[in-house]
């Protein structure tokens, strides 16, 4: 295996829940320098796994490991760090809790520290629930993140967001072979179903009126795109692992927790960290005008929408070469500062 | 029942299927004068049958049965006109044929010839489905059609608007219960698995944003909203005509027959109407760059979107009085020129 495990022991989760025996999965890229001061926090999205986030590493770009330490910490749910599918009964399946980013983030806080003995982070960027990641470290660790750059993702689930996720989850669920997540085999058609409900989401409508599915992806046709990129993508992932992790997207929420106690604008107002805030300029889950409300209440952002018509891609995994040179030169920039 | 039926006789579709005893059903409103001079088209929509297309009729209003005579004509699928929900074996329920836009504009052509001998009509006017049929009247009886107002709606069905569309498809015949059709009793699960998809494409995101489902429209919570309001609206419809009436949508396409052979741009150069092609700003499966480009096309047409946060409901049914008296003080405008 190509990545480490950080024991959280019993980790009480926010929802009273405990996760015995908690692992988080993580995998770093680089060497942690003497004076601990060349450190990225880099969180892992929506049934991605560390590997997924990788096209965002390498010689000559932002996250280089030739001079950064880059720590990417797999989302609970998502496989590698605990999850539905992991997990010894009694927790196991539909029976593993329910997981805020808050708790999240606390866990990797204790693998940066207790494991590392980081004090200071130079940067926390994520991409989509990486970037509701990236927020939440801004909000509760200001004394420690020097930086945040969340790309096409937001500080909190918005409604129009929380929809379309239930939208999402009731496609999967109208599966009688999910059987309330007791499945003895894959509930293929549920998990085919959540694929083409997302696919409409995922892009933007300029994305398939320019037909990049087929000039630039190469399918073959629209219903190729349909079945090997987005059927494709859901089919190989487990189906509660997939529902705790939109449990933890709709309940995203940086001030829902007793340092801000709900209180939205005054947990941004506390993101100190020197912010570019950069929302997928077409993105139709995490709409720039939500990027504009928050950073309208942070001290220190600046809102940099990705110019491209990618939609929610515009921001990864790595899809779109111009977006990715776009938000890797804003890390430079933004490192450089 | 308050609306008539034309019987179509044997109803020879493009796809090559008979609907044999094809009925039409239609609501008049108003009296035909006696140059049948002031006639008004008004397809319905998306699952709606034609009492859900009175929210724009009444005195005062452009569609004025005082003086105009307005005809509703069902689409088939619907549930009136002929339907897989009221065939008769053997075309009935999952083996209804597959019925086009095209299909349904020229059994309505025949009902206002030959029933009413109309051969001029002053305006033909549409939401979303409506506005697609709308569109197909434009093409394809140029010499007929005066004025045409499609809102919310488009002339072909995007590549986008498709997915979307197979979104929903996909949620509904998840569930089990579908049955390939053949379901004994409704698809429930699936029903309002489709509801949940479509909660979030029908309203924008600053619908959803600035909460009018709460604070407009007076539901008490978003949860509600989904139950109420989309699962409320979708749970009393026939699952094999929501899927008819999808099949029309996604294989929309005024040029998609023999006079246009699929030649788009030709068929829009062909709509002499003069035309208020009426987008909603914030529709999310009618964007207003597809209006744009259809506009481009045509002779005479002018490009008014719909100023609104409702989304598609900005185009009806009446759900919003500010856009509703928008839409009218248009159609008068047109009506006047």
């Amino acid at each position: 295996m190509d990545y480490e495990i950080f024991d959280l022991g019993d980790l009480v989760l926010q929802g009273g829940a405990t996760i015995r025996n908690c692992q988080l999965a993580y995998k770093t890229f680089g060497t942690l320098n003497a004076a601990k001061d060349n450190v990225i926090v880099y969180p892992t999205w929506y049934s991605g796994q560390h590997d997924a986030n990788e096209w965002l590493i390498g010689a000559g770009m932002a996250l280089d490991p030739a001079t950064q330490f880059i720590i990417i910490p797999n989302m609970i749910g998502n496989g590698l760090s605990s999850s539905p599918s992991n997990t010894p009964e009694p927790y196991n399946g539909p029976r593993f809790p329910n997981v805020t980013p808050y708790d999240n983030v606390r866990a990797q806080h204790r693998l940066i520290t207790e494991k590392f003995g980081i004090e200071r982070i130079r940067l926390v960027t994520g991409w989509s629930m990486g970037a509701l990641q990236t927020f939440h470290w801004g909000a509760l660790y200001p004394d420690m993140v020097e930086r945040i750059a969340p790309f096409c993702g937001s500080a909190k689930c918005s409604r129009h967001n929380f929809v379309f996720l239930e939208g999402v989850k009731a496609a999967l669920t109208a599966d009688a072979g999910f059987a309330g997540g007791w499945y003895k085999s894959k509930p293929e058609t549920g998990l085919r179903a959540m694929a083409r409900v997302y696919a409409g989401w995922g892009f933007s409508q300029a994305f398939y009126r320019q037909e990049l599915d087929l000039k630039t992806l190469g399918y073959s046709s629209l219903e190729d795109f349909l079945v090997a990129f987005w059927e494709g993508f859901f089919l190989p992932k487990d189906a509660n692992n997939l529902l705790t992790m939109l449990w933890t997207w709709q309940h995203g929420d940086i001030s829902a927790n007793e340092m801000y106690h709900g209180d939205f604008h005054k947990a941004l107002g506390a993101i100190t960290a020197k912010a570019y805030v950069m929302p997928g300029a077409t993105d139709l889950y995490f709409p720039v005008a939500d990027s504009e409300i928050e950073v309208a209440h942070m001290p220190n952002a600046q809102l940099i929408p990705v110019p491209s018509v990618w939609g929610h891609f515009a921001g990864g995994p790595g899809t779109n070469p111009v977006d990715v040179a776009f938000i890797d030169g804003k890390l430079k920039e933004l490192l450089a500062s």
